[in-house]
C-alpha cells in the first residue's frame, strides 16, 4: 500500500485490501456510468455462500443496505460481529446455503474493496475522494452484471434486498428482467421521497462541515471528519427505528444514573445508545463514500427513466415478485411499497405483498422478525419449486 | 458593551441589548432553579400589546417555543420579519389586541435579551456561556411569574403557546392554577419522547462537534459555531413538517435546474431549502441557547413531579383548558395531547380538544390554518365571557 495513503480506518483498509472474493476489470471502458462518466479499473468486492449448481440455476443474488456490505453470511472482518442478515443466510434458512449459491457485492461506491472513493485514482496514484463520479442505483446494478457475467451466470434465481437494497432489487428486475427469476424487494420504494433527501442532506451536510472532510481529501491528508460522519450516522439512526420502539426500548430512562445531572452529558439512555451508534460506526465506514451513497439514494426514481411511468419499468416482467413493508417503517412507509405493486399489477406482473405488523421500524427487516423471515421462506421455496429446484 | 466580547451574530447582540421592554431582578436571590442553582441577576425581555385593563383581569401570556421569541406580534429587530404568530395577535384576531393586555417574554436561556448563556456571567464579567446553569421548563415559568408579578398581575386571563410553548403552559397551569383563567396549550406534550429527545441530542452534538464552539466559549475566542448549528436547525426542520407537506411543496423537483447535476450541489429543491433554513438561523439565534432550551424541553416531564401521575398535576385545577394538536403533527403526535386531556378529564378540570385535519405537521400551529385561528376564537371568546370581559 502506498505510505502517503494510510488507512485511516478499517473501513480505509478494507477499502484496498479487502478480506474479500474480488473481481476487476481492466479494460478501459469498464463500466459506462449514468452520468456519462467512464471508470476504469472496476473492482467488484464479494462474498459467495454454498455451491453454484451444475445448471448455474441457484444463484441468489443480495443486494446490501446503505451501511450493509458483501458480509452477510460471515463474520465482519472490522467489527468482529456477525454477518448482517445472519437471520436469513445459513443452512435451513430462507436463504438456504445447502441449495443456493448466494452471492452478495460491496456496491459501487462502497468502502468494502468494491471501487469508491477511497479507491485509488489511477490518474493521480491517490485516493480519488470527491474526483470520484457520481454512482447511482443503475450503476451499481451495472457493476453487479459484470460480476453475474463473470460467474457464468445468465439468469439469477432471486435477487433479494432490503432498502437501499430493494432499490437494487427493482433496478435489476427492470433492466434485466430475463436474468431475474424472482424478485424480493423489502421496505423499499421505487423513488427516493423527499423527506428521505431531507434527511440524507443532513448527514452530507454534518460530513462536510467537519473541517477533517477537508474538501473530501481526507485521506491525503491524514484526517477523518469522524465527528460529521458520528452526527450523520446518529440522525439517519433515528429515522430507522419508530418512535414506539424508542418509546419501549429506552422511554424517557436514564443512563447509570438515579436523577437527571442539570448537565449535557448523555443522562439519558436513548442519547448514550445514539452517541455510541455514531462513536462505532465511524470506525468501519468512509465518510465520502456515506455522501455518495446517500447520494445514489437520493437519485433513485425509477418511474422517471421510463417517461414518469413505474408501469413500464415492469410491463410484461417474468418475474415473480414478493413485496414486504413493515407498518412502523416510516422512512420507507407501505405506501411506497403499495405504489410498487400498484404498477406491478397494472404490469400484468407476478406478485405477491406482504405488509408485516412490528413497531420495530425500518431496521425490522435486518432483525429476526418471525414473519419476515417465514415470509421469505414461503416465497423462495415456492420460486425454487417453479424454477425446479430441489 | 464590553468590547472583549463582540457580538458574534444578530442574536449576540440582542441577548445583550435588546429591542424590547426588559425587567431585571437584581437580588442576591433572584431565581432559585429547578437544579438548585441561583441566578442573579435576572433579566426578562418582554413585549406587550394592547392595554391591560383596570381590575386587571384581560391579560393574556404568550409562550413561545425553541427558537420564537418575544417578537411575537411586532416586526423582528434582527430578521425584519412580521411577529411569528401575527395570525393570532393584533386587532380583531383570536388574541385581539383591542380586548386583551397580550405578553410575550423571551425564555430564561434564550438569546433576545432575557439572561442566558449569551449574557454576562458576573462573576467573572464574560459570556456565561457552559457556567449558565441548566434551565427547566419550570425555570422559565417561574422567571415569567416574575415578570407577571411586577406588572402587577395576579391572576392571567389566558397563558396560551405551541410545543416548548405548550409546556409552559402546561406548567403554569400546574404551578399556579389560581393565576391562569384558561390555558391554551398547541402541540404539545406533557413530557418529551424518547424519540424527539434523541432528535435534540443530533443537534447538540453537531453544534458541540462544530470546532468553532469552543467547549461553548465562542463568543470570548471570537469565533461561531455556525456550521454545527445550521445542521442542527436542518436536522430540526425535517421534524416540523410533515413527510406528506414535504411531498406537496418540494417532491422530488430540480432547484433551478432541468436535469441532475450528479454532484453534491442542493440539486433537489429540498436539500436547497433546508440549506437556507440553517443559513438564516444562524444569524438570528445563539448556539449555546439552542442547547439550553433543548435541553429544557428533554428534561419536560410534568408528571414526574407529581409521582409519576399527570392527573395529580392537573387534580381538582379551575382552570378552562383547550388542547389542540394536528393529525399530521409526528413529533407531537396527538397521541401526547390525548394523554393531556385524559389526565385533565380524570382530574376533573374543565378541558376541550380538539385534533385538526392538516397535512402541514409540527408547524401547523404557526400557521395560517382556518380551523386553529377559530378554535382558538371560539376558547377565548367564551373565556371572555365566563371572565366578564367584554
Amino acid at each position: 500500500m502506498d505510505d502517503r495513503v494510510p488507512p485511516a480506518n478499517g473501513a480505509a483498509l478494507q477499502a484496498l485490501c479487502p478480506d474479500s472474493l474480488t473481481f476487476r476489470v481492466d479494460s478501459p471502458l469498464a463500466l459506462a456510468m449514468e452520468s456519462g462518466a467512464t471508470l476504469s479499473p472496476v473492482t467488484i468486492a464479494y462474498q459467495t455462500y454454498g455451491a453454484l449448481n451444475a445448471g448455474k440455476s441457484n444463484a441468489l443474488l443480495i443486494c446490501h443496505a446503505l451501511t450493509g456490505d458483501q458480509h452477510v453470511g460471515n463474520l465482519h472482518p472490522v467489527t468482529g460481529r456477525g454477518g448482517w442478515w445472519e437471520t436469513m443466510v445459513g443452512p435451513g434458512r430462507p436463504f438456504d446455503t445447502d441449495r443456493f449459491f448466494i452471492i452478495c457485492a460491496n456496491v459501487l461506491g462502497g468502502c468494502m474493496g468494491s471501487t469508491g472513493p477511497v479507491s485509488l485514482n489511477p490518474d493521480t496514484g491517490e485516493p480519488y475522494g470527491l474526483d470520484f463520479p457520481v454512482v447511482t442505483i443503475a450503476d451499481m446494478v451495472r457493476a453487479q452484471a459484470l460480476l453475474i457475467d463473470h460467474l457464468g451466470i445468465d439468469t439469477l434465481f432471486c435477487v433479494a434486498g432490503g432498502s437501499m437494497g430493494g432499490m437494487q432489487v427493482l433496478q435489476w428486475a427492470s433492466a434485466y428482467p430475463q436474468r431475474v427469476f424472482a424478485a424480493l424487494p423489502i421496505a423499499t420504494s421505487a423513488r427516493h421521497s423527499s423527506q428521505n433527501i431531507a434527511f440524507h442532506e443532513v448527514g452530507r451536510q454534518a460530513i462536510m462541515a467537519d473541517p477533517d472532510w477537508r474538501g473530501g481529501r481526507y485521506l491525503t491528508e491524514h484526517t477523518l471528519p469522524s465527528k460529521g460522519l458520528a452526527v450523520a450516522r446518529m440522525a439517519a439512526h433515528i429515522t430507522y427505528l419508530s418512535d414506539s420502539a424508542l418509546h419501549r426500548r429506552f422511554g424517557r430512562n436514564l443512563q447509570d444514573r438515579v436523577a437527571r445531572t442539570f448537565s449535557f452529558d448523555a443522562d439519558f439512555q436513548v442519547e448514550s445508545y445514539l452517541r455510541h451508534q455514531g462513536r462505532i460506526f465511524v470506525e468501519r465506514f468512509d465518510p465520502n463514500s456515506y455522501l455518495y451513497l446517500t447520494r445514489a439514494m437520493d437519485y433513485f426514481d425509477l418511474a422517471a427513466d421510463f417517461g414518469g411511468s413505474l408501469v413500464n419499468a415492469f410491463r410484461g416482467s417474468p418475474t415473480r415478485f414478493c413485496v414486504v413493508s413493515f407498518t412502523s417503517d416510516w422512512l420507507f412507509p407501505t405506501s411506497d411499497s403499495r405504489a410498487i405493486v400498484r404498477a406491478l399489477n397494472a404490469g400484468a406482473a407476478s406478485v405477491s405483498f406482504v405488509e408485516i405488523e412490528t413497531d420495530r421500524g425500518h431496521d425490522a427487516f435486518l432483525l429476526d422478525i418471525p414473519e419476515l423471515i417465514e415470509t421469505t421462506r414461503g416465497f423462495i421455496d415456492a420460486a425454487a419449486r417453479a424454477r425446479g429446484l430441489a
